[in-house]
């Protein structure tokens, strides 16, 4: 199905695989008239870039945009915004020896069977390199979303995490100072040795993106089915290597009493504690809204593994190729992406039913 | 928005709030010939009905379905199966005490922001009696999905827990034998004794469901954004109380190695473990697809609160009415169905593709 | 697939057969607030209705509408409002005769092939008796769409026709004064005398439906697959028995030059001429728009017919039951309704970009 | 909104102006496997190009498509197809005369009311070159809707036109060997002549594009909403310069009787007439689609003519660039491309419901 679509009045459709000439999107809906930074735009590109750090894969692409139409003398036109970033690193013989085989947890076998064939180059279209896709659109969108204020970090590597539920006591002016993005200096040092470590093992850790969105109006959301948390849970569930998404007081919510949980008001309507995570019944509460995204260790590894391929025999093979030890770091400017594309969505929506009666 | 509609082919749209005259659906996209069981889809109905227990809302609904379109001499025609379930035991006056207020942690809030107006009789459109509805949807869909056994479950109670992944150890004809809906005996009554407590304080209490699905084919799911996993964790969290969900490892897996963590295949396409929760990038392998679901606890509380009334001024108030202490045991025939309707949707857009070229 | 669906932000679902129980939708998006005048919805159903004149069908149906949600204390709170239409005059033993045929030109043939089986009852979900749901919805819009006029009325009955293109002459009040629905007092009594005589004859006639809309704002409508002239198009030919949609200058645009068919501005952007009809590049101009839609002759004739039943041999059959001998009439509130129901979603996702930027 | 995305399973995103760097689309749901006919894709776009004839506009574009994704060794993946068209002979100095106007029936005017602002140079969004775009997504519906094959003619130039409904006698074989696409050789040679005569004056004349569609399988089309001939128009309609729509017996089935407009059916449910154009009630009936497409003469004359500037005033103005006297030839493979395209949503949507029950 035409599952390459996000989104409703902003809405982006993604192409491209990781060894294609190149990706790129359409984002439609985009309101007219704004001024882009396109400087901006490569910033949060670069973010997500591979090779930007010893601890990401060294995969060395430009990651350069090129905007073809919806855009006139700098500033948005409401019509579609066109956009392609070459593929010029791809390295592609590294992955013949993948050709017949199905690596262990990734999509090579799935891909397959549901299509009948495949293109095994660097994962093909399963490959998490069309998130740069995401990241161009989700820019964009922040662009729009005045006000807003979205904010990832990573909060765990393997078992090193920040405690839980403290954002508030974070500095978030860390985050960019040090490649794991992870607020607390100290820790993200600690993340980062892990890292290294893995690495030389020729293994991989998962972890977890946190996520703070302050200043969204009240209003945002749709019950019943289109809540804002559940349209936010599909984006980040959309990720590569996403395995769980809690908003609010999450998995720990379910461990408590109501009487702990409630969120009492203050008269201006905003609440004393916001275990809401932000939302009430699919509906933002102009409170911060907070999640947390669970990313799994990455399935590629440098070590010997046992697979089986077409032929459904047991082999051996070994990861070649350029590879993330640990992906949350770049993850966080894709969970900013998609956050901003929802946001955008869910506020062009809300916009349409102001002042009407 | 149009935010009641749920799916692409297989599409429920639902309607009514929980004290108007009557809660309805609309399945579109429903294919033609099936033979129904009735009495299957009121069984279904009942395991979610108030009042079947000591230890639910004793809020006492028949919940019994009228079908209007649809079905003729006793077959779906494969066009659209129009619904209602009669609301008869609204007890409305019990929610005057509620005109003005704002209850916390509930929803009465933001859709007087939102909405500028709103019906304040027992949650109006945000009570989750519109699950109901969602209930005989999936009735419906689990009677077109031969060969697919959606099995839901008590897994927590506040800090009673099963342990963790050790489904395939359970004995799931224990469900139904208990209140709470936990397959095992033991935990069960702990359980129910513990929300007997939790009841007696005038307070609730959150919990988790977990669910298995068993014989999906190869093949569904929609790469990049539609993935099987995130239409499911939207399914999830667009249901009421919902904090958070994960599949396969979920949250545990990020503090595992990907050599720990890499489910090994074996000859036949299937893996040795199954930390993937049967889904590989979005699209099912063919093991079986498990996920957690988190529910906070229930935000009406019988004891004393404090809150705000529309003026702003800080007043306090008590709940009044029938309310579940713990909505997990209801949760789980919820859960259970909005599976059904993501797999129902996804199976047809596989089944588009079949056959082809 | 789910068909059964229109709109995108204001968005109706329709459910129900001409034999079943009920008919009746939901309609998703409407804003909240709107004091509904009830007495309206139930003219515009009134206009509709089989039964209100000697030159309709003369089945008896009371098709009044019962709200069931969406609607507190009168107004629209915003949240899906459904309802239902009851069936109280099926009498459905006039179509046992049709249990095994497939009559000529109805969709009887094309629902079986399709479905495998078919609700044979007055021709279940392919009878135009679904179009009163329209109705009801597009009186809602209609209430929600201050200052835009919609006006449709017959402009041709078989050969009877109005002058083409002079509709700035025509009186509109007349239009409901006579059963046809025709602005022009004398033509009407024509095509009423017409009408009786082909209904004498056991036989049908078509005719066409001419719509205005007046105090439409520049700017709705969203190129390039969402031109605001194809959503009215697919809008009317979605309507039973539509053969053709034009709009502006129509099929004799076709004829003529660019010189004879430009609309030249005046200083306030208005146009001398209004060939385009309201619309320029799928956006609506500010001017009136207006489009003519073409109904066949109704299939069902009071007269001798050769068709095939299921075993595929020769058969003859006559109509039985109540059939009107022109739709047109009774068309009428549908081509208005279908307009508005277009309008309310343009609107709303025009307002969705105001004042953003 | 985002209304440049067409269908549902086989979606089509277009993106691009006339005059900016490229314009290209990505084609979403595509099945996977189809070997593609490169050539005949380039094929399909010859016929649509500028500057192949002396009656159509000269200006030069290369249009070749380069695909960036979602092809494999020359076979489909079921991923997004991407692809751009570069524009390499803007010639936007052309236009820079009309920076400050606004130009009679065209979309100039509403484009710069509801956006704001826009691109000037060459229609910008409004342009027809998009519909390259749609030729090349409809060439490779085309080679995956076996055993279905669309056939597009140009029927009337001005008042130069085929008599009405004879198309099983019309050669089709003689349609590309004139620059008119006319299956006349006699009328062609007449049309173009007139065409030639137009333009000298300066002049643009409208004309109707006709097209007939055999070996559609029975069943295609989901009513109520989505029926097949409504998507049809929809489809129609979006294309630049489309005033109306008629299918099967169209407008002129308006001025007959039901005993005269009926298909009675042969025993194997094939029909003696087909005034019914290949569907009933919203579904194909096996027999040939046909339908009819009026466009309106080009708005761009080569001679004087009045208009405003954004200040209001009066102005004059003569159009220069390059500009077809009359878009139908070149509209043939449009109608045809956006057949296939709806085609190729609607057979896969049948296709889900396959063998189910």
């Amino acid at each position: 199905m035409a599952g390459n679509t996000f989104g409703h009045l902003f809405r982006l459709t993604t192409f491209g695989e990781s060894h294609g000439a190149a990706i790129g999107g359409v984002i439609d809906g985009c309101p007219a008239g704004i001024a882009l930074d396109f400087e901006e735009i490569q910033r949060e590109l670069d973010r997500r870039r591979p090779g930007q750090s010893a601890i990401v894969t060294q995969r060395k692409e430009a990651d350069k945009v090129q905007f073809l139409s919806g855009i006139f003398e700098g500033k948005t036109t409401g019509v579609p915004i066109g956009f392609i970033i070459a593929n010029t690193q791809q390295h592609s013989q590294d992955y013949d020896h993948l050709k017949d085989l199905y690596r262990p947890s990734h999509a090579d076998y799935v891909y397959e069977q549901k299509y009948g064939l495949r293109d095994h180059r660097g994962g093909g279209r399963s490959s998490a390199r069309e998130t740069a896709v995401r990241v161009v659109a989700g820019a964009i969108a922040k662009q729009f979303l005045k006000g807003i204020k979205i904010t990832a970090y990573v909060s765990a590597v393997g078992e090193l995490a920040l405690p839980e539920k403290d954002y508030q006591l974070l500095d978030f002016s860390q985050i960019e100072k040090n490649p794991v993005r992870c607020p607390d200096p100290v820790l993200a040092e600690q993340m980062e040795a892990y890292i290294r470590e893995v690495r030389k093992d020729g293994d991989t850790v998962g972890g977890i993106v946190s996520c703070v969105i302050q200043g969204v109006p009240v209003g945002l959301g749709e019950p019943v089915f289109d809540r804002l948390h559940a349209e936010l849970g599909k984006a980040m569930l959309s990720i590569n290597a996403v395995k769980g998404f809690e908003y609010g007081g999450g998995f720990a919510s379910t461990r408590k009493r109501g009487s702990q949980n409630n969120d009492i008001f203050l008269p201006d309507g905003t609440t004393h504690t916001n275990y809401s995570g932000g939302i009430q019944g699919g509906i933002s509460n102009g409170m911060d809204i907070y999640f947390r995204v669970a990313f799994k260790p990455v399935a590629t590894l440098m070590q010997e593994q046992e697979t089986i391929n077409r032929a459904g025999e047991v082999v051996q093979f070994q990861g070649k190729g350029r590879h993330d030890p640990c992906v949350v770091p770049r993850a966080v400017p894709i969970v900013e992406a998609m956050s901003a594309l929802v946001l955008a969505d869910y506020l062009l929506i809300h916009n349409a039913y102001k002042e009407l009666v």
